[in-house]
C-alpha cells in the first residue's frame, strides 16, 4: 500500500520539529514540495536544513510551483474552490508519477496541518477522485499560535474562558462577541489597525522562532502605530511577512 | 541567574516531544513534578520514560503532591483563586529550597502550556511576590487539540472560518453562536450529551497518542450513546479519563 504523510514541521524554529515528525521524515522516500511564491528563501532554506538533518540517504525531493489562487477576484469562495481543484490536479499527478508501489511520500506543512492549511483537504480530494489509492497519516506540529503564546509567556485561555482563532478578514468586521481572547491568523491587511482598540491589548509576533522574530505587546491603541511600522520595515527588508497575534479584552 | 523552564511535553505520545523540549530537558538540573491525584500510573510512567530518555545524568527530581482544588464548593472563582495561592506557596517553596544559584529547574506540562494550564500563571505569581528571583522560558508542546485533529485527519478550521476552544462547563450552556467549529476541553460531565445535537457532528478522542486511545466520529445524536458507553467503560477500567472533542455544524 502506498502511504502519504502530512507532516507538521513547526512555526519556523527547526527545533519545533517533534520526534514523531523527525521519524516520519526519516521513513519518507519522496518529499513533495509545493513551492509558494510568498515563501521566501529563508523558508526554503529552513525546509532544506530539516531534510538534510532528518531525511534518509537516497530520499528524493520533487519540488513544483504550487497552484496560485486568484486574489484579484472578489469571488473569494469560487477562487478558493477553483484553486483547490487545480491543487488536487497537481497532487494527483505528483502521486501518480513519483510514488511507487509501497512507496512513502510526504508533504511538509509549516505550523500544524490542522490550522488554516489545505493539504489534508487536497489529499482527501485526490482520494475522493478514486484514481489513486493510498493510505495517509497526519503528524501534528507546533502551530504559530502555540509559538506566539510561548514567546509571550502567556496562556491563550484565561481560567475557564474560551479562545477563538480567526482570520484577519473576519476580524476586520470587529472583535467577535462572547469571547475575550482572539488569535488572528492570515492577516495580510493589518485588520488589528481597523477595529476599535478600546479595552483591547495585543500580543504580536512575526517570523516566530526564526532569527528575524519580532515581538510586541501592549494596549492596542498604543501598539498599532509601532506594529504597523515594524511590519512595513520588515516587509521592505525581507519581501514578505508571516505574523499572528492575540487580542485580549482587558476590561480596563 | 536562576532559570525556570516550563516545558510542553505533548498530549500523551512520547514522540510528541519537540527537539526544543528534548534539549530543554537535557539542560535541566532539577525537575519539579506536581503530582496530581487524577494523574494515574500510565502518565507518571510516561513522564519518567521521557526523563530517562532525555534528561542529563545527575538530574534531580523533586515530586510533591500538587495543591488540590476544592471541587465541592459552588464558588468556582474563589476556589480557583485559593488554589492558585496555595500552588504559588508550593512552587515558591520548591524554588527557594531546591534551585541553587545559576541553577536550571523545569516543570513538565502535558500538551501545550498555553491551553488551560496554570503553570505559567503560578510562576508569574511567584515572581510577583518578589521573594525569589529567576528568569523563565516557555517551550510550546503538541496540544491534545492538535493531536485530536491529526488522528481524525481533519482541519479544525474550515476555509476562512473561525474555531473556538472552550470548556465542558461552557458548552453545557449550548453551542456558541457565530462559530461552527468548537473544540471542547476539560469536560468531566459529558456536556456533549446535554446540548441539542441537531445539525452537529462530533470528532472525539480519549487518551490521544497512547496505547489506550479511543476515537469516534459521526452525527452527534448517534454518537452520544456510543461515546458515553466507551467513556464509562474506560473510566471503570483505568480509573480516569482524559478526552477532548470537536463539534462541527454540518448544515445538514
Amino acid at each position: 500500500m502506498r502511504q502519504i504523510l502530512i507532516i507538521g514541521i513547526g512555526a519556523g524554529d527547526p527545533d519545533h520539529l517533534t520526534l514523531q515528525a523527525a521519524k516520519a521524515i526519516a521513513r519518507t522516500e519522496v518529499f513533495f514540495l509545493l513551492d509558494k511564491p510568498e515563501e521566501r528563501k529563508e523558508m526554503i532554506d529552513l525546509r532544506r536544513r530539516i531534510l538534510t538533518e532528518h531525511a534518509a540517504p537516497g530520499h528524493r525531493v520533487v519540488a513544483v510551483p504550487d497552484a496560485e489562487r486568484d486574489r484579484t477576484t472578489p469571488a473569494y469562495r469560487e477562487a478558493v474552490d477553483d484553486w483547490r481543484t487545480r491543487r488536487a490536479d497537481l497532487v494527483e499527478g505528483l502521486i501518480a508519477e513519483h510514488l511507487g508501489e509501497n512507496g512513502t511520500g510526504a508533504f511538509l506543512v509549516w505550523g500544524d496541518p490542522s490550522l488554516y492549511d489545505s493539504v489534508i483537504a487536497v489529499v482527501e480530494d485526490v482520494l475522493g477522485r478514486g484514481r489513486q489509492s493510498f493510505g495517509y497519516e497526519v503528524i501534528p506540529g507546533i502551530s504559530s499560535v502555540s509559538a506566539l503564546a510561548a514567546r509571550h509567556r502567556t496562556t491563550l485561555t484565561r481560567v475557564g474562558r474560551p479562545l477563538q482563532i480567526t482570520t484577519g478578514r473576519r476580524l476586520a468586521a470587529g472583535m467577535p462577541e462572547q469571547v475575550d481572547d482572539v488569535v488572528v491568523m492570515l492577516d495580510g491587511r493589518a485588520a488589528f489597525a481597523e477595529i476599535d482598540p478600546e479595552g483591547l491589548e495585543i500580543l504580536y509576533g512575526a517570523y516566530l522562532g526564526t532569527p528575524d522574530e519580532i515581538l510586541d505587546a501592549g494596549p492596542l491603541a498604543e501598539a498599532v502605530p509601532r506594529i504597523r511600522e515594524a511590519r512595513e520595515r520588515a516587509r521592505e527588508r525581507k519581501g514578505w511577512i508571516m505574523d499572528t497575534y492575540l487580542l485580549r479584552r482587558t476590561g480596563k
